[in-house]
């Protein structure tokens, strides 16, 4: 049998692999599930070592570890490094799944599951690429080095040291990566840019309790009116971002560029009903697909304080709290953009209240990968062949912070092969997968092997 | 023995009673502890019903059940309609308590527990005095009719219906309150006038579900961000409330009493140190005590929306959460300014939300006792007797609303005599109950039975 031919066989049994990786728990962000992550860690180095002779590591970091494997029997042949990460956001709020976000289930051919799409189906194809070839052939067509991490949803903080500290190691032609997610279910996409990110977290405190509204009402400063007030500040009424500096270095982007994004197909109509919003709302002067690739935000994330429960409790605050995140585009850099919503906090605080800021690093710049990048024109060429049709040249809004270290680091640059879609809910409750993107996915990262091992070819 | 020996001989043993009182969790607001409501219920009328011939009932009501209670053996004597409260507030947030809300512990002279001071420990005093009149006397000296609900933290909202329906059977001279909070633990104080209240919750929803801050965000509407800029909008940035027409009822306080005021002995570094704030902050033209009694308020209780877990969760949330309740002056009708409030969030929705405001009624008008009343006038008289030094004649900030109830529905008016102190952080964690308050509260009101119950005393 062929690679492709014993793949096409074992969509069920993989689907089965799928259901037991989204099983565990790995959620990154929360110190109460660090066990689940090694599981994780773990479980990914198994499906390598039982795919073939593929030398698996399971390296150590500052925080989760590193899942390295690598076949380099192809002398002759180009190099790739594949990306990925088994790490996963948080499933709140729990109270809107409608099954268990760790108990993945499948309902109309889409599996449901926290991580599911981001990014555990997609990471599964290539290791189930690489054990089909070695398992038929015994021989990939070109060189792989694996690289999973379990630090993408927090900022991929410890994947620097680790580039920085295996640059020999890492030596690639180009990344392929299993993270990225195409934009629509209906078109092939290739993805050629995507925005950074900046975080932080912040705290007012007024009083140093709570105190009671009736009492103390009216004199001593409310912690709740103080964040809304500093959070308000932090927009126009319009949608512009009121931060001073905050659109200093973005980068204008060319006319051709801005006509490229108008001529896609877009219906404003069919994206609100996705979302199920009655408007769209956003910096003025900018289309919707413009807002969401092409210009930087400040969003918050999470805010809170006094009393969330049922019924009333009759309390002046004297503590608030906020999480935000800023996506970034070209030239800005995230510790600029980091101090100046620092700075924008410290001058605008209401008065009665002191400010600390917070939060982990949380960081990435912007990317864009060349317009004739060889991996990417394969890319292109192997979805017309798998799809049927072109394949569309779109932006990513969101942050894959790994594209820019890729080539800041090692010198290389990211060609973005996800067979989840922008549509599939990952970071909300009911996260899915849709089931026939498997196949589809296994289908293509082969033929793009195949395709990008000669070095000749481009 | 007399019933003051009696009472002085037995201190241990009442603050043992209350210990057990303060243990059952009797939270009105959280449906979970419905049995905890019952429970509380049957302590009060066990009390009662051990004290002697009194006739006890326990009436339910479209909520909690009133606890009913009299004695009415002294025809040529007044009648006292004597109330308190069972109910306590919600412990939230439960990590901040140094021993557990609902283990009542005694530290440095102090009583430590949710309710002890909010309203179990005053409330227990006039059912000891009872008892100890019935046991050593046999008889009380004036006839008492005892009211107990179990609704005051969440509005007494059944309380009305109950006191419509038996207007005959609560026929009194006045009612004397075991809830109210003197002004300091170290001057007695008679209150003579509290703020109303008026509160409502609102949600705001822009997309059907929360979404993904990189893909999405800047080009849907983010409930925070619109939270934040309609609650900022509800004050001017010096501290006045922005709603139209909400100061139109406001009665002004005549000179003479706002110089009453100015001349109470009140240290504003002392206040702050014990709030633990940088500084006092309201409304511009009126002190911290003024502030405090005089003048309406709008504060946000509670205010919530995304993520609020360790670490960071890049979503743009959909909805956005809050709980605002306001304090009213005379003159000022709730469910007006209910609907100012309304009209304000509706007139000043932002783009992208939809509004929706619901919440339970808690609403009650201000309220304000004669200067001259002969229940007030014998306060005063017993307050020096048991301290030594003239009672100061206090406002209070916070509200009660059965007397504005009693007012309107019984015809009488409401005396306080309450024996815990505004300091007392009820409402907030470590709610405490001086111990030496409870001695003197006893003999207090013993006192006060004796004094009031000749009518041509006045």
């Amino acid at each position: 049998v062929t690679p492709l031919e014993y793949l096409a066989a074992r969509g069920d049994q993989i689907l089965g692999e799928l259901i037991e990786f989204a099983g565990i728990p790995s959620v990154s962000t929360d110190p109460l599930h660090r066990d689940d992550m090694t599981r994780a860690a773990e479980w990914v180095a198994g499906v390598m070592r039982d795919g073939g002779p593929i030398d698996v590591r399971i390296v150590p970091t500052g925080g989760h570890p590193v899942v390295y494997g690598e076949w380099l029997g192809a002398p002759n042949a180009r190099t790739l490094l594949v990306y990925g990460h088994y790490d996963v956001q948080p499933p709140d709020p729990l109270d809107r799944w409608l099954s268990k976000p760790f108990e993945p289930e499948v309902r109309d051919g889409r599996l449901y599951g926290r991580g599911v799409s981001d990014n555990k189906g997609p990471m599964l194809i290539p290791l189930k690429v690489a054990q089909a070839y070695l398992l038929t052939r015994g021989a990939l067509p070109l060189n792989v080095k694996f690289i999973f991490e379990g630090e993408e949803e927090i900022g991929s903080r410890n994947l620097e040291p680790f580039l920085t500290a295996n640059r020999a190691m890492l030596r690639a032609d180009s990344v392929l990566s299993a993270d990225g997610a195409m934009w629509r279910s209906d078109e092939p996409s290739v993805t050629i840019a995507n925005r950074g990110v900046a975080g932080l977290e912040f705290t007012l405190k007024g009083a140093s309790r709570s105190l009671h509204s009736g009492r103390y009402g009216g004199s001593i400063a409310n912690a709740l009116h103080a964040m809304a007030e500093i959070v308000a500040s932090l927009h126009a009424p319009d949608g512009r971002v009121a931060v001073v500096g905050f659109y200093d270095d973005v980068a204008a982007l060319p006319d051709a560029e801005r006509r490229e994004i108008r001529e896609l197909p877009f219906d404003e109509a069919r994206f609100l009903a996705e979302v199920g919003a009655p408007a769209t709302f956003g910096e003025p002067g900018y289309s919707t697909l413009e807002r969401q690739w092409i210009r930087p935000t400040l969003e918050v994330n999470g805010m809170w304080g006094g009393y969330q429960g049922r019924g009333s409790q009759t309390v002046t605050p004297n503590e608030a709290h906020a999480k935000i995140s800023c996506r970034l585009v070209p030239d800005q850099d995230p510790d600029e953009v980091r101090a100046l919503v620092a700075r924008h906090l410290e001058t605008h605080l209401p008065a009665g209240v002191s400010l600390s800021i917070g939060g982990e690093r949380h960081a990435a710049r912007a990317y864009r990968i060349p317009s004739d990048h060889p991996g990417l024109l394969t890319a292109e060429r192997v979805l017309e062949q798998v799809y049927g049709k072109k394949a569309l040249r779109v932006r990513m809004g969101s942050t894959l912070p790994v594209s820019e270290l890729f080539k800041r680091l090692l010198g290389i640059d990211t060609v973005f092969f996800s067979f989840s879609t922008a549509d599939e809910d990952f970071h909300s409750p009911n996260e899915f997968f849709r089931v026939h993107r498997l196949g589809e996915g296994l289908e293509a990262w082969a033929r793009y092997w195949e395709s990008y091992a000669r070095r000749s070819e481009q």
